[in-house]
């Protein structure tokens, strides 16, 4: 048994399937080489059901021998402290990927997904627009000039970010095409093709498994 | 000359001070006895005039030695490698540590922040105050069972999420008694005071400057 075990939803529904957090785990562990097992707490209940070990209900948390990790951002630092196909040993290299990491989290995602929850919410044109399109300006500027973020190489910094980038209401929230470009070159790698496809299996057979439920 | 040098506005308006989260890297600094010196850009352009230093035009930033680092967080996190007054060592403590340290900024900033951007801007009644509302509640009951968030004692997860829990914005959300004596007992600490009040002093310094030369 693998000593790496990353947690999620047992199902969920259309919508979020390949975007899932667990697969920021799964993308690391194969851009390592590291083996894991994936496990899954029931949907139904997700928000209640979990907080011992996730302490806002939400999903992935990752255990590692007896260490339990929760927030995805945590688990790919914790991981790319076994790899350094996922940070660079060097000090500047390392610097870079964790700032990197960390403005994936605090200075891209902090808007991006408060925006995206008040879009759900049927408010499109909402208060934190013009920070949004500030925010993924400086990224374009950025992405325009270099194809990964640190280290002039492929790290969990890209991993973080091109995850945070490739959702669809950030691409298509106005034409950057140095973004996209790179939302397409994180995604075409093989590591990531086997981690969304593995997603995407996981949920399949979870539907599968509740057919054969309700025709009993 | 001291190895850290913390970079910050050179001035900002009475309101921020005391928030400016170059105070979060002085009190960092201050609880692992780390040596800094404070250096500036100015606040007229600071929009654009230190892009180079930090993409999104923001303070603070780090230097160490040779290594440049932008966000906070990732400051912090720099920071805690050299003091296990910051992180514990034992790779129990160390996870807890920072799965917290991200949490603060992912889970709980992520909101709080945008939240406060939408009230500013007159919507205090806006469509992310019910999911602040649910994340302070699980911060409130975490932190009725436990005095520090890792390692049963002060960490820089503590720092960072007590800074993030201390804005008035969050203070004066709802009644949350655990969370108002956490924001206590984390900014009663003597390296938050010298801290805040080096800050507060830096921003008198500046208006004294100012006046001086606008009498000239």
């Amino acid at each position: 048994m693998s000593e790496l075990t990353i947690w999620t939803l047992d199902w969920v529904p259309q919508g979020p399937r390949g975007f899932v957090r667990d697969l920021r785990l799964r993308w690391a562990c194969e851009e390592a080489g590291l083996d894991y097992t994936v496990r899954t707490i029931p949907f139904d209940g997700r928000e209640t059901n979990h907080l011992e070990q996730q302490p806002f209900g939400q999903v992935p948390f990752l255990k590692d021998k007896d260490l339990e990790i929760f927030e995805s951002g945590a688990g790919l630092l914790h991981l790319a402290r076994k790899s350094d196909k996922l940070m660079p040993r060097d000090p500047e290299g390392e610097a870079e990927t964790l700032q990197w990491t960390i403005a994936a989290l605090n200075s891209i995602e902090m808007v991006t997904v408060p925006w995206w929850f008040l879009k759900i919410c049927g408010d499109e044109n909402n208060g934190l627009t013009e920070w949004m399109g500030q925010r993924l300006g400086h990224m374009e500027r950025i992405l325009s000039e270099q194809e990964w973020l640190a280290a002039k190489r492929f790290t969990v910094a890209d991993l973080l970010m091109a995850d945070v980038l490739r959702v669809s209401h950030v691409r298509s929230f106005g034409d950057r095409p140095a973004t996209e470009a790179y939302v397409t070159r994180a995604t075409s790698r093989a590591a990531f093709k086997k981690a969304h496809a593995d997603q995407i299996a996981h949920f399949e057979a979870a539907d599968r498994e509740r057919a054969k439920e309700g025709s009993n």
